[in-house]
């Protein structure tokens, strides 16, 4: 059995979501694993993991309005305020979204659906560099 | 160790939830393994998994309530309408609930607790045919 | 390959987030696996599992401040309300959050970012004995 582990890093410009399927797909090819799963997990608690639509970047805009409208910064009984307005939505958002998701390799290839994308969900204002860890299990 | 992996088809008839509990287990089953995980994933961005109460109807229906509420149909701001008024929320009740879900197998059964059962979230409005891939590794 | 599985048994006093990473990082030490995934797996419908920053309390308190008002109780249209006004929003509170978390293991150790922190997040007021199934797979 293979275990093979990896590392990707993602420089965020702010706000948004941000493609790392060809990452992950690249990990996969290299592990080497025919049949097996890839378990990809966001090392932060300000920004998560989506899989999610790539065809339209419009469906993007709207998710990212919703979250901005459904946990909106300045909420009013927020007491963990010290690090900014957009500290604790990021919290709520990546708590509402994943941390890790387990997608499954076939022949060699993860097995995600025609409008499937694997993406970063930056919730903080500012760039930041995030990091994934990506472990292929199987034979 | 035992790398299997097997496909569910659904069949839906419109928003709601469908019980794929059975067929997650025969397909352990039919792998073979005694000790590990069962991987369910989802292929679709319109479609999710829970893992949810079993027993009684009404929580479902609450569920399925509460989402239509809390993402609504022709939400003024939604840019990405031209699929339907069903098509956007169903992106965002997807990305607010799970694409995967990793269930403990242990002597050859999944270890769901007593009043849990596996579902397909449908949230588009049409009846679809939705595919899953089940991976089961383990010895 | 080494398939190790245990179980983990959280005493609840109602109502919050409770941590578990110490649990989880000690079943991982016992499974002996240098290189692989742990898999945490929460067999309930009315509580849940979250990755969530471990550093300050006020942190957790405003997270579980958010769901009382996003998913309140005594909400008009919940039919399901038989076993107490904290029932029903209990599984929604569930489905928003997850089930199953799987973190990646390397050199022996969670592979967890600095401010993580694996919690069981209970949703019924009255105190629970919560029962978890972790299953680390590697080598």
């Amino acid at each position: 059995m293979i275990v093979y582990t990896d590392t990707i890093s993602v420089s965020t410009r702010g706000k948004g979501t941000y493609e790392i399927t060809g990452n992950v797909a690249e990990i996969v090819r290299k592990s080497t694993v025919t049949d097996g799963t890839a378990t990809v997990f966001v090392q932060h608690t300000s920004a998560s993991l989506i899989i999610y639509e790539n065809a339209d970047r419009t469906a993007r805009m709207d998710l990212e309005a919703w979250f901005d409208r459904m946990v909106p910064e300045n909420t009013s009984y927020f007491v963990h305020t010290l690090e900014g307005s957009d500290d604790m939505p990021s919290h709520i958002r990546m708590v509402l979204t994943r941390t890790s998701e387990v997608i499954p390799v076939l022949n060699g290839n993860l097995q995600l659906g025609t409008w499937q994308g694997i993406f970063v969900f930056e919730h903080r204002a500012r760039p930041h560099t995030r990091n994934l860890t990506v472990t292929v299990i199987g034979n």
